[in-house]
Parts: structure tokens; sequence; C-alpha cells
């Protein structure tokens, strides 16, 4: 059995998930689904790690570098990676897209699903690694890095298949010309674009890699893959079992590399406008993902954008503040999809008991951030740490400032990292005079609460900073139908996504594989879409030749 | 039953063939296959029409313009047609597209079939518009403008539907939390991007407008489109079918708008420029086309590619003289997948009768050409007319030329147009010093022998063109399978589709709608593919929306 008849049912299932967006993923998100010592393994696994050369890639180089500091411990890691030139990066990776290019659908969909089912088997030291470089809490760095990025590639592996098998490879053309049949044979080739560079973001280096590598890779082009240099291991752990597996398969291991850089000495534009990179995937800032996008070759972005809640009427407030303070502390706001401004009218709230004024339910927020922040269980747990001394910087300085503020930021106790970099969100009241700071994007764990007149302010607010600035998600509270479809269709005028009414364990935050799209590709925030057809569709071209 | 339900099996057929990619049309190619009296009833459609403004438009202007010329007649055919301002057109068309972004995609499908319908009734009033506008010969003008043109558009709106249904529109969203489930209903809505324009070219004004205007429709948007000042007949029928459809089933008829302009005072850039239109399709010139690309939205382009046909060895030389001679006269080489430069090894051609020098290669071409242009029935017929005095003008300068003519340009004698301006085409050898001429596109009845060291010699010869200037189509003629392969995986990987050997009746410049690729998107001859699934994807954004 090859390895595409092993994984041939896997595939099929999730080529149907694709369209039908339901609840689908082969790696379950629970760490207990897993083996009972898989935990205790990892935390050996890391110790060995730290401070040594990263073993398991197959690359050679006569210098390793690193510079890694865990936002828990804040002490660098001390692992170091193999150091590759620009030039030997790309002189590798254009001999392996020689052969990769001439691999088939079947093989390369084979052999990325079995990388996966290793990546499976390194879930727990992803975990570990991903802490230790993003800040992220242990249960998220467990189901981001390692099953929901799982999924995620997964996704990308069964959108190539489908668009690269949608036409026949070949087929006989025969036209009737009356006394004789004109016959032409045909075929159809997805052609790949030819070498790619993956640019990976500090905060999710495995989640929003992945599907940029995934799909580089299934659609025939081999991969170099710059992580951010405060954010390594985890993807490095990735890398190295594609690469073992390609050299299993008596593939070159050079279908994907791995670039290492420093925040001294970037190498991220060298490699980007180096004209054998035919198509570059970044996940960061806007102002560099802008310049990426603005490079003549194929760009795949996803940038930065200030996402909004839209606040008019609920059933029960307290579960809507609860909900919301949840979304915003996860991960201390370091999430793409994290809210950042809440959009209220000054004529209040409607809810099941009643009207409650503008401060009320400010008070309820205030009350809802402060019950999940101070809360032993909830707290350190939900916030992780925060991964860049700039963002905690940006905090200290909000906090310090003489804005309103509901909740000041703090650092909380995480009993096992005492030294961890915590900062719990500033909440701020502001109104439209504001529009400088709340108009901006404040990444980390800062929430807005703006004051507006009315529904329609709010939604004009929300609708003008989105078309300008780009969003993720939109969240939005309301009873009302109407109102529900004024906000649905304003935000998806401006191809903003909404998500309506959340309490209890649905979040914003969460983009789920195979059901919600990331990003729509359509506003500022980024050029593309995790995972529609176009993801896979920019990176062939469809060539035909004939023969008589 | 409504226009979908009338539709629904064609759709389905339609659907299936494309990713089969066989032999499919629903409209036939021949024109006896249509009623006895339509031939004679567009004769006197024509006569009414010349000299009149156009009826049929449902557009409301308070100025008629026209300026087209018969190229068989060479004198203006008087038509004029309402001619709407810049700001109008974009207020009708915005108005417009508000509301067809709200239709379903099965009303958008039925009407846009149904009006298929419509033009195929029309199809030799299109014929005789398109003879006098284009000077293409009354079979192409009936083949090209006609079933060809329409099974472009059948092929957009199968693509269409099938991507703007590929994923479910609704669904129920259910994750296991172990005690209890987390249920949310989602929505998916392929968002369309927003007004469109298509820019018509001169040469082919239906089949080339015609695959834009239903992709952006299908897409749900409102289009308008802008003929070139001097080929609007044809396509104006078009439109007035679909706007009379519109009509009749209580749409806007502005989804679709004619804009007119002149050759003095264009407004295609207006048009172009404007921040409502968001999306543009442009046939026609490269350096128009650079334009239309740096445009900040989406835009689709075929501009302009230099075709090759590599000759390295063959079975029957006069079958294939002959096929080459056909190819590159059929309408005087004003089809943008005609051949321009044959590359010929001066080592000779090897047939089964025995090698071949390179004089005797030429010498065969050349009989190939007079054989047909000296023959009555076929000269006239193949060559059509001159469209562009341009073009004319750019022949009569090489014919005049000290370049090595094989074959001179002349004007033979068309019985029924006698004053048609004609010229075919003239054929030159030239060497590797003459780079500076064959590697540009001369448009129209031009055609280069490049005598070339060998065939890989030949190859690098037309791979550097194709990639530096862009190609639509490559003939090759070999017998030998390594140099099969390395013809095509040469071309392939600068993304130029190969035809080999062919002869009899099959053309390198035909391409069928449901099997053959028109472009690949993957060179410079333009950003975009007839039709693969981007050229829908491009114009429409997924929105998922999510509910608790």
């Amino acid at each position: 059995m090859n390895l595409f008849q092993k994984h041939e049912s896997l595939l099929h299932q999730a080529v149907k998930a694709l369209s039908e967006r339901k609840y689908f993923t082969p790696y379950p998100e629970n760490p207990k689904a897993y083996p009972e010592d898989a935990d205790a393994n990892a935390k050996a696994w890391i110790s060995e790690t730290m401070n040594n050369n990263f073993a398991g890639l197959i690359q050679n180089a006569s210098e390793f570098i690193g510079e890694e500091v865990s936002p828990f411990l804040q002490v660098g890691i001390g692992v170091r990676y193999p150091k590759l030139s620009v030039n030997d990066l790309i002189s590798n990776g254009e001999l392996a897209q020689k052969s990769w290019a001439k691999t088939s659908i079947e093989e390369r969909t084979g052999l990325l699903i079995e990388s996966l089912e290793r990546v499976k088997a390194r879930f727990f030291d992803i975990a570990y690694a991903t802490m230790h470089t993003t800040g992220q809490s242990y249960m998220m760095s467990f189901q981001a890095s390692g099953p929901h990025a799982n999924d995620r590639a997964l996704e990308a592996i069964a959108m190539g298949y489908a668009e690269l098998t949608r036409f026949v490879h070949e087929t006989d053309w025969v036209k009737s010309m009356g006394k004789f049949d004109l016959t032409i044979k045909k075929n159809f080739k997805p052609m790949p674009k030819g070498l790619g560079l993956v640019i990976g973001c500090s905060t999710f280096p495995v989640w929003n890699t992945v599907p940029g590598l995934y799909a580089c890779l299934i659609s025939g082009s081999a991969c170099i893959v710059k992580p951010h240099a405060k954010s390594v291991l985890p993807i490095a752990i990735v890398i190295s079992e594609l690469q073992q597996v390609l050299k299993q398969q008596g593939f070159d291991s050079n279908t994907v590399q791995m670039a290492i850089d420093s925040i001294q000495t970037p190498i991220t534009k060298e490699l980007a406008e180096h004209p054998s990179i035919k198509q570059v995937d970044f996940t960061g800032n806007s102002e560099f993902g802008n310049y990426i996008e603005s490079l003549p070759k194929t760009t795949i972005s996803e940038k930065a954008g200030v996402n909004s809640i839209i606040l008019d009427s609920v059933a029960d407030l307290k579960a809507v503040a609860g909900n919301i303070a949840f979304s915003a502390s996860l991960y201390s706001g370091q999430m793409c999809t994290a809210p950042q401004n809440i959009f209220i009218s000054e004529e209040g709230v409607q809810t099941s008991e009643g009207k409650l004024s503008f401060d009320e339910t400010v008070e309820a927020i205030k009350a809802g951030f402060n019950g999940l922040i101070d809360h032993p269980k909830a707290g350190p747990g939900t916030l992780g740490a925060i991964q860049a001394e700039a963002t905690f910087k940006r905090v200290s300085d909000l906090n310090a400032s003489n804005h309103k503020k509901i909740v000041d930021s703090k650092s909380i106790l995480n009993e096992e990292f005492k030294d961890a970099r915590i900062a719990s969100p500033v909440v701020i009241e502001l109104d439209e005079n504001d529009s400088n700071l709340y108009n901006n994007e404040c990444f980390g764990p800062v929430v807005f609460i703006i004051k507006t007149k009315n529904l329609n302010d709010s939604i004009q607010k929300a609708v003008a900073l989105a078309s300008q600035k780009g969003a993720l998600t939109c969240g939005a509270y309301t009873t009302n139908e109407t109102s529900r479809n004024l906000i649905e269709d304003a935000m998806n005028e401006i191809y903003v996504p909404v998500s309506f009414n959340f309490t209890g364990a649905g979040f914003i935050n969460s983009h789920a594989a195979f059901s919600d799209f990331h990003l729509t590709g359509g506003n500022a925030a980024g050029n593309a879409s995790f995972t529609n057809a176009d993801f896979i569709n920019r990176r062939i071209v469809w060539v035909g030749n004939r023969y008589m």
C-alpha cells in the first residue's frame, strides 16, 4: 500500500468536508486523546533541546544560530538552527523544484498527509516549543500549533487535491466534421508557479505557516520557510518531519527548507525579492505585508486588522460580558481575531430584563473582565504570556495614560512561571473624539469601549474602520432581526464576516478549519483566505497541449 | 417552469463538460443547422440598420454616435448608438448592482442562459454585424461571434455556477464539548466584487467580450461594456438581448449597459479608473493592458503575444505547409492565436521521404501559401478583410522592405466586395540577426521564417520570446518523441501550450470552449484564462457569518 492509498479515505472525507463545512477534524484537540506518556516525554525533550543545536533538519550548515526568548521564563532558550546562505537556500530549492514538480498529485498528497501523521506524534513537543517562543498557554499551544494547525494543513492539501484534479488530465477530443471525425489528443497540466517562500510570524508560528507551506507543496512547488527569528522551534519540528518523510520516500529533502536569520541581520527581503522565488506567503504587520504584495510575483498575505464588536441588544448581558472578556483576554489579545473595539450606543443596551444605560453596560463589561482575570483558575491559563517586549510596552503606556480606564492592566501571578511576562487587558472608555486611538491597531491586550450615538453610528464607525484598516472578524450582539440584517449586510459588503450573539463556549476568535474561512481576502487585513479555491489556484497555471 | 428549471439540464451538461473537456457545444457552428430564412432576414436587417440609430438597447440618451467602417465596403456603416455620460453609466450601474447582487444564483443562471437562447436567434444578424466591423469572412463572423462566442459565454456561466455553489450556503456546525454540544449556525456567501467594466477589442468584439461579461454577471456584479469604437454593432446586439430579458424578468436592464465613445474622445480610462468600477476585463494591446493591470482593482487581461511554430521533423511536409499557411492566413493573421514566427534549423527538416534542406523547406512553405491564397475558393474566404488601416500599412511597409521575401503580400479580388481592404500574408525569411523584427508582434498577415542553428536553438529562441512578450499558442512539428518532450516541457514551463503536428482540419488558432483554455494567464500575453476557476473566483469574496 503506498502513502496515497494509506490516506485516501481521509483525503476524500476532507474534500467532502470542504464543501459541507460542518465540524470536521481528524486530529483531536484534547490532549487526553493522546498517549499517556506523551506529555512527560515532551517535557524531557524540551529540556534536552534547550541550549543545543536543533536536531532533525536535514540541512548542512557550518554555522548554527538562534535567539529565541521564552516569554514564560524571560530567558533565552538557547536553541540554534543550521544557517544557510540565501544563495544556498535558493540553489537547493531550485534543484528540488525540478524533481518535485514532476511528482504526481497522488504522490504529493500521500506524502503530505503522512507528514501530518508524523507531526501528530510530535504535538506535545510542538506545544512546549510554542509556549516557550510565543507565550501561549499550554492548552492553546497544544491546540493551535498541534491539531488545529494540522487541520488547516490538511484543509490545504484537500483543496489542492480537489483543484488539481478538477479537470481531466488527458482526453480525446472528437469533433464530427460530417464526412470524418477530427480527433485531437489533449493533456491538461496544473503547472506549479515555482519555488515558494513562507514567512512566519512570532505569535502563531505553526498555525499561520502550514496553510501556505502545504498549499505550495501540494501544488507542486518546493518551499523555503523563513520563521520569525523569535519563533522558530515549533515550525522547525514540522519542517524536520516533512524533510524526514521526503527523504524516506526517496525525494529531495530540500523540497522544504528552513531559513534562519536574526533580528539584527534579517534575510527576508533578500529572499522575497530573489527572482527565483515565485510565490510568497506572509503573515505579519501591514507595512511589511504591503511591501510583500508590491513584489512582482504571486503573494498571499495575512496582515493586521482591527476587529470590532457592535453591542446593540442582548438576552443576558452578564453572559455577553463574560464572553467578550474571554475573547479579548485569550492569549492576551495577541490573536489576529481578537476584538479591540466595542461600539455601544449612548442610548444603552436593551436586555431581556429591560434597558441598561451605557454606563451600566460598561460596568457589566468591567465585571466580566475582572471575574475572568482575577479567577486563579481562569486568568493565567487564559492570558498566557506576552510574546514581545514591544507589546508589553504598548499596554504599559496605555495603562499609564490619562484615558478613562475601566479596567487596569496588571501582572497576575502564574504559579508555574513566576518570571512570565504577563499583562492582563487594559480596558479604556473612549468617545468619537478619540478616533485616532481606536482607529488603529493596538496589538495585544487592549480594549476600547467607544460610545456612539446609536446603532447606525456604531455600524458606520465599524464599517469605516474595517474599510480602511481591514478586519478578520466582527462580533455583534443584537436580538433584533432588522438590526442583525443591517449589521450583516454592512459588514459583509466590505467583506468582513460577523459572529452574532456569541456566548458560552463560542468565541469570535476561533476559526475552525473546514468550516470558517480565515480572512476573506477582500479587505485590507489580507489578500487571501484559508482555504478557498483561490488559495490553491493562484499557485498553479493550467496548460493544455494538443496532439494530432 | 422558471428559467433556471428551463435550462437546468443544459447547465448540468455544461458543468460536467468543464471537467471532462471533450467536444461540447449546444450551439451548432454550421449555418445550415438554423432556419432557412435566417440569412435572408439578417441581410434585410443589416440593410435597415446601417445609417440608422441602433434599436434595441434600453438606454436613454439624447445623443447618438457611431463611427464604424466596413472593411469590406471601406465606407462608414452609419450606425449610431445612445451615448451616456460616464457619470450616468456609473450611477445607473451602481443602482443595478444593488439589486443584481441580491438575486439568487439560480435566478442569474436561468436568466443568463435564456439570454444566450435569444442571442442564438440573432446569430445571422451578428454575423453580418461582425463582417462589417471586423472584416472577418462570413463564415468566421458567423462562427466566432455566434456559436463559438455563445459556447464561451455558457462556459463562464457554468464555471460560475460551479464555483458559487461549491460550498454549502447554510449549515449547522456542531462540536461535541463532552457534556454538551456547541451548535453554531453558519452561512457562506459568495459576495460579488461589484460593478464591472468589460473593454472590447476591434477584431473579436463578441468572442473576447462575452466571457468577462457573463463571468461578471453570474458572479453577481452588474457590468458596463465599452466596445472598441470601430466594432460596436455585434456586441450591441448581444447587450440588447440581455437588456430585454432582464426587463422581461423584472430586473433592472441597467444590469448591463453599453458605453460608446469615439477614437477622438475616448472614455475608457475615465471609466476604468472610476472608483465605483471594481473589476475590469480587457482585450487589446499590451501597452494599454499593462496600464489596466496597474489599476488598484481586479483586472483580467488578454494582451498581445507572439506565437511561434517550431518545425523539426514531419511525416508530410506538404500537409504541414498547407496547415501553417491556413493558420497564418485565416482572417489575415488578425487572430491572437495566429502564428507569426516559424523557427527552422539550418540543418533542414527530416521527413518520411528523407531530409529536406532549409531552403527546400522554405520552398514548400511558399508553395503552401501560394496554393491557398491563389485558390479562388480558398483565398478570399480565408483572408477576410483587414480591420484597421494601421494593420494594412504595417503589411504594406514590410512588403516594400528589403528583407528576403518568400511570399509577397498582395490584394486579391473578393468578387462580392470589390472594395474590400485585403492583404494576403507577406512571408519573410530572417536569421538570428533580425531578432529586433521577429521578437516583436507584427499584428496582421505577417510571417517570419527564422533560420536557427538546430532544434535546441529554435526552442531557445521561442522560449526567450514567449517569456518576454508572451504567447497564446505554439505550434510544433516533430516525429521524434524526445524532441516532443523537450519542446513541451520548455514551453509549458513558461506556461505556453503546444499543439503538435497539426494538419488537415486541426488548426493551432482554434481554441474550443469547454476544452481548450484560451490563454493560460501565466505569461505576458494576459493574466487570466477562459475559463478556469480563477476567472470566476477573482470576482467574488466568500464571507461566512455565524449565529448563536
